[in-house]
């Protein structure tokens, strides 16, 4: 089994934001010629989150209103009030958001590409934003 | 490392459905002959999800309430609107509840079974029903 | 490919806690000398979850009080009403959260280590608790 690993930088201004980065990954899928395997793509930080749905700023609204509505940015928090004044760390809503929309996704790899769907494309989910974010890259499988 | 495809196709007339499908997963891992490794029971669909938990009715009703709690069908959404009067795209509801339940589940395989507890059972979540689905299904490992 | 079973045993004598687990996966990887692959802990129980995120105590609390606005103990839940008079069986809270939070986590492996980003811990959560649990460790790659 071959193990291939790469980076993808990823940054947000907005503090809330969803980005698609499914073509990184399928060039990083071509370029390890894994022919069959799987793709882990593993989130290292625990203020954004990874998943997999539509490639629609529309619905990216959508999606951030339904997690603002679980988990809102101004929300009474004791991760916050022990950080007061720290303004980078009145993040809980992201750490709680990060829990429920998962810190990573796996990939089946056949024939040298991605399964995904019609509509699937690879999210990144920045809920602390301005911060600059390394997403970890494993492919594994045969050539 | 031997890499086994397969499929397996689910439909709901309900809109809003859960259904049990362990006994298909088990009868795929029997026939892939793969002894120790993973399944990676993957939905290439946006709209509906995958996830791991009990054979009861009763609790499904109370996992689609819940549901419904932090994404109601009749919400008021941007992709809804975008798409006013189309009825197949009046789904955000079942997007955002995609990212939050998953949408794949990677499950052990050891001397060729299922590694499941006692009381967990593979359940597809039907969020947007009438509609054909495709699961795809990859069993990883050695003979 | 090499594949290595392991167990944690977890007891939360808390209803629900949050509790850091990442020192023993840690030395599981060690232990198995795999130096290029994934651990997958995957959770055989339906009432507790396993996620990763950061070591404070604090956003321990935040997250179960999160959970308990999605999914609280005492709602009227279908699964309940049915075990009504069972103690053990007032769970459908713990099934739903499961369900979000997730059963599993696949950490990759890379040089004999998981790659864990600095303020990313394993977590176990329990959400009925009480119990004894045993967490499946499954590590798999190349030596």
């Amino acid at each position: 089994m071959k193990v291939v690993w790469e980076e993808i930088e990823m940054y947000s201004e907005e503090y809330l934001n969803v980005m698609d980065f499914t073509e990184k990954v399928m060039s990083l899928v071509i370029k390890s010629k894994v022919k069959e395997g799987v793709v882990n793509i593993f989130n290292p930080h625990v203020t954004c989150a990874i998943c997999v749905n539509e490639d629609d700023p529309d619905l990216w609204q959508d999606l951030l209103e339904a997690y603002q509505k679980i988990a809102p940015v101004k929300g009474n928090y004791h991760h916050n009030a022990k950080y007061r004044g720290m303004s980078r760390e009145q993040n809980a809503h992201a750490h709680i958001l990060n829990t429920l929309i998962g810190s990573a996704v796996n990939l089946p790899i056949r024939q040298g590409k991605l399964t995904l769907g019609t509509w699937q494309s690879v999210l990144f989910v920045e809920l602390d934003g301005g911060k600059h974010r390394r997403i970890l890259v494993q492919i594994m499988g045969e050539e």
